[in-house]
């Protein structure tokens, strides 16, 4: 029962192999994946799962949002468990490691529990949570949401996605495919939540660390801007008598940089989807729409400089009519002390490189940590990209990370 | 046989009545028109002219490549005819008046004449030629084109839209749905061109002129810049470590209107398609693609500042790399001065406020200037607007260009 007895019987093979049966499901031509939300590849990956579960003997559990979760039973079946875990879903032009790290270190951490025969007080789960990406279904992190009591059932099963599908059949369709497993209901007690993920940025690389110890979630606010000019001959028109709207768009992405510079580099500022109509080469644009993703770990940063991008944008106008709509605000996100620390004393006690860091991406984490002590453990991915097929990393890094996923889950278990 | 008989035998009201008439095939909801080049909607606004044509004695032909001719027969059936007419074809989101203009002020010239009992030496006839706007086949000014030899029919049969329709397929719908019209062969020999157009720019509507005496047209270059950068995540990327192609982008449109700068507002820069992949809001952008409408009167201008688009894009690469090729090459055309030195006397002698101008977009005359003398009349469009639902001008400036067109064309006749 001895913490490092689970962290030496994690296997860095084993996990590695596990990982490439995972990414041959939505595999694509380029090497990544596409998993959508409740998709038959999202099903068939929560199936291969499951089997690897039943083979080892977990159990299977599965609540009203989709949300899997992995068991393997503690001494005391009547205590809260320790939940560990992450997404198997992905974005269209997705990696093999965003989310699916997290459930296979899990994994990894339940097989290295059953191969050193260690019985924790706790029962630890692996949780698979339902549409995290978003990119199918709006909005993402639904499963965490929904088991954090932050969104309902109800509000969310008449979703659809742009093909007209509803949230209902989809996830009926995918509950259908797993036959194994139990059904259960979302929201129970939790000892403590602990999720692996790629860092999905390139700090750790830089810094040539292998362990991030995560402090919290950095906040997020999302516009979406429209400009509206006017459409005209682009060999005729004056320059003097034009309302072009892509003008007006870039000198406002322009000053937007501008009030959204920062020296320390810790602020994100994006510009991801901007969109020109009607985007003929002869014809002055007459429409654009653009929007704003910007992500800052203080929260007076995120109020000031958010509450600016109104303004800075009706400024570079130019004739044309602005409109700055805020579509999303998520505030910053600090862990409590508890299970960081736990992640920072495993990793000094495997003498792995760690450094402290915020993530700069949503996880389901951030649900988790307004119901339990919640943290998580970063490895170095390639060149820090993700979002991106060309996502990778080390097998090296993972299993270290699983390592230290164990000794954290162990100690969790124990409490 | 005066001229001024053929001018005061112009009717406002019909020709206004044509118009409306005309603007009811392909109407769209905003008041504007939709007739893609060989749609449908292109058949059946040839077809309403030719049974105008038929009911008024007037013969109907057309060439390989669809060119319709409306003919009124002249004393002399050996003489070479003059031309006029235009395009009905229009842009996706066109006006009622930008080609059908050309039109139908030609035929309500051939009425006029007709009215007045008018006998001509030479034939007088209005084209309707193919396809001029470019926007479902490209290249635009397609059967002009063929008609001075600059393209082949043979080059331009496979020519496909963007849903695979082929052009040979489309034109032959187009042939069979206008039985009326005579097959005959293109490029014969002309006397004289004379296209009546709206102006598409402000410049008659700021100087409160009725007639624009158009002595040429303004060159062209086109390019197209592809910018290929990183995709990267949104949250967790720093700013440092990104190669964003959408602010490189921005960057180069930026140095780009330096570039193109002029004091005089004779120059016209535009950047009309701008599309940013992959257009995910948390993604930051790995490619952009944007083209660039460059024009102006004077050669030179055209090609220095037009040779110093790609160095000025690569200057702004910032970690991205950039390709830039020329897709368009006009050079500026000069009318010869004798069909506009008629334009200019008619307006005189019909006491119209006249100006001299070169016409800012591409027209079927740019070719037709390559195989006889010719020109054009503008009138005034409401606040210069075109290639758009809003386009607009009123009856009487309409008329007042077809009286000019009359007088221009019974002279030509006459020679």
């Amino acid at each position: 029962m001895k913490p490092a007895d689970a962290a030496a019987s994690v296997s860095e093979h084993r996990l590695w192999q596990r990982h490439m049966a995972m990414a041959a499901i939505g595999a694509t031509p380029k090497g990544g994946v596409n998993r959508p939300a409740l998709s038959p590849e999202d099903a068939a990956a929560r199936k291969l799962l499951c089997s690897w579960a039943v083979a080892r003997g977990f159990r299977c559990l599965i609540d009203e949002i989709g949300n899997l979760y992995i068991r393997r039973d503690g001494r005391d079946s009547t205590a809260a468990p320790v939940l560990t875990g992450s997404h198997l879903d992905s974005q269209p032009t997705g990696g093999r490691f965003d989310g699916t790290y997290g459930v296979l270190a899990g994994f990894e951490v339940l097989e290295a529990l059953q191969d050193a025969n260690i019985a924790t007080r706790r029962s630890v789960e692996v949780a698979v949570w339902t549409n995290e990406e978003g990119s199918r279904f709006q909005p993402g992190t639904m499963g965490s949401a929904v088991f954090a009591g932050a969104r309902t059932v109800a509000d969310l099963l008449p979703v659809a996605d742009r093909h007209g599908i509803r949230l209902a059949d989809a996830l009926a369709q995918t509950v259908a495919a797993i036959p194994d497993a139990e059904p259960r209901r979302t929201g129970f007690a939790v000892a403590g939540y602990v999720e692996a993920h790629i860092e999905q940025g390139p700090r750790l690389a830089i810094e040539d660390k292998t362990i991030g110890v995560v402090g919290g979630i950095q906040g997020l606010r999302w516009f979406e801007v429209e400009i509206i000019g006017e459409e005209a001959h682009a060999g005729t028109t004056p320059l003097s008598a034009r309302k072009d709207a892509l003008l007006a768009a870039i000198a406002m992405v322009e000053a937007l940089q501008r009030l959204m510079h920062d020296p320390d580099d810790v602020l994100r500022f994006t510009v991801g989807r901007f969109e020109v109509f009607p985007g003929s080469p002869n014809t002055v644009p007459g429409r654009v729409l653009f929007t704003i993703d910007f992500r800052h770990p203080d929260a007076l940063t995120l109020q000031q400089r958010g509450d600016r991008v109104a303004e800075v944008c009706a400024a570079e106008a130019n004739g044309c009519t602005v409109t700055v709509r805020e579509t999303a605000l998520v505030p910053p996100i600090l862990f409590a002390p508890t299970v960081p620390g736990l992640v920072r004393a495993a990793a000094t006690r495997l003498g792995l490189p760690q450094m402290e860091l915020l993530s700069g991406a949503g996880h389901d984490a951030g649900y988790l940590a307004r119901v339990c002590p919640t943290g998580m453990i970063f490895v170095p991915c390639e060149r820090g990209i993700s979002h991106n097929e060309a996502e990778n990393a080390t097998p090296a890094d993972l299993a270290a990370g699983a390592r230290v996923l164990a000794e954290v889950i162990v100690d969790l278990a124990a409490q």
